[in-house]
């Protein structure tokens, strides 16, 4: 808990895909990355190891299912799977579809963008056909997360 | 499963600290980062959501686990989770103690590595003390992870 103003507790932290009590899966809007989706966890908790054993299952199991996501929707290439907080110190997990002629591969997405770099063709059909996964994310998402 | 070579099959890909039949847990010998650990799957398996959910649970508690000592041990003021696998496509996590005076906080530590950055005097305390803390830590997972 900290007394600075946390974005994550303040404001969505992107656009919102699916809405649980306990978590909130958005697209993170990153311009080099279509398909880039977080799973944030609703309340402040600092560390992942800080969440229960069953909200950290649960946590996984969401993660788990935006991986399989990218990977059957977007046949993405590799998925890459962090959480790292140093910025915002609020559990949240990112799910990265990766392609192999995506701006950084085989590079992390945090490395420096190198120069020339552009959108794989791939990435663009998921920007273009968001209006067609998103809901179809969602509708899954409330499926295999009742609540 | 490749018909390249793969790095961690082939080698431990680091110094190993901890030793199942599922798992190892390795320094990855990071010069930048000391106390960078690594939990790689024994077996050749691409994404982490094609393990089981048993075996996915149990690999999340090896991370956890990890990040509690980093956290514990070496008093990280963050702890950083991914599983990436470009370069290696074999599943492995990495569990990175991070400090704010650390050679990259508060970005990624595959970001750039910024002009004059220095280790932190916290992580050469754990560069030098690791005679102690890797017994430890063995001695640790041993116990939380008879096998």
């Amino acid at each position: 808990m900290s007394a600075k103003p946390c974005t994550l507790c303040e404001t969505d932290g992107g656009e919102v895909i699916f809405r649980h009590p306990l978590f909130r899966v958005i697209d993170a809007l990153d311009t080099n990355y279509p398909g880039f989706l977080r799973v944030v966890w609703n309340a402040h908790v600092r560390e992942f190891s800080e969440l229960t054993a069953e909200q950290r299952a649960l946590c996984m199991d969401v993660v788990v299912c935006l991986e399989q996501f990218v990977l059957a929707e977007f046949k993405a290439d590799k998925a890459n799977l962090a959480t790292l907080g140093n910025v915002v110190p609020h559990v949240h997990w990112h799910v990265i579809p990766r392609f192999t002629d995506d701006p950084h591969f085989p590079a992390p997405v945090w490395a420096a963008l190198p120069e020339g770099a552009m959108l794989s063709p791939r990435q663009a059909v998921i920007l273009e056909s968001q209006s067609q996964w998103k809901p179809r994310l969602a509708a899954m998402l409330g499926q295999r997360f009742p609540f």
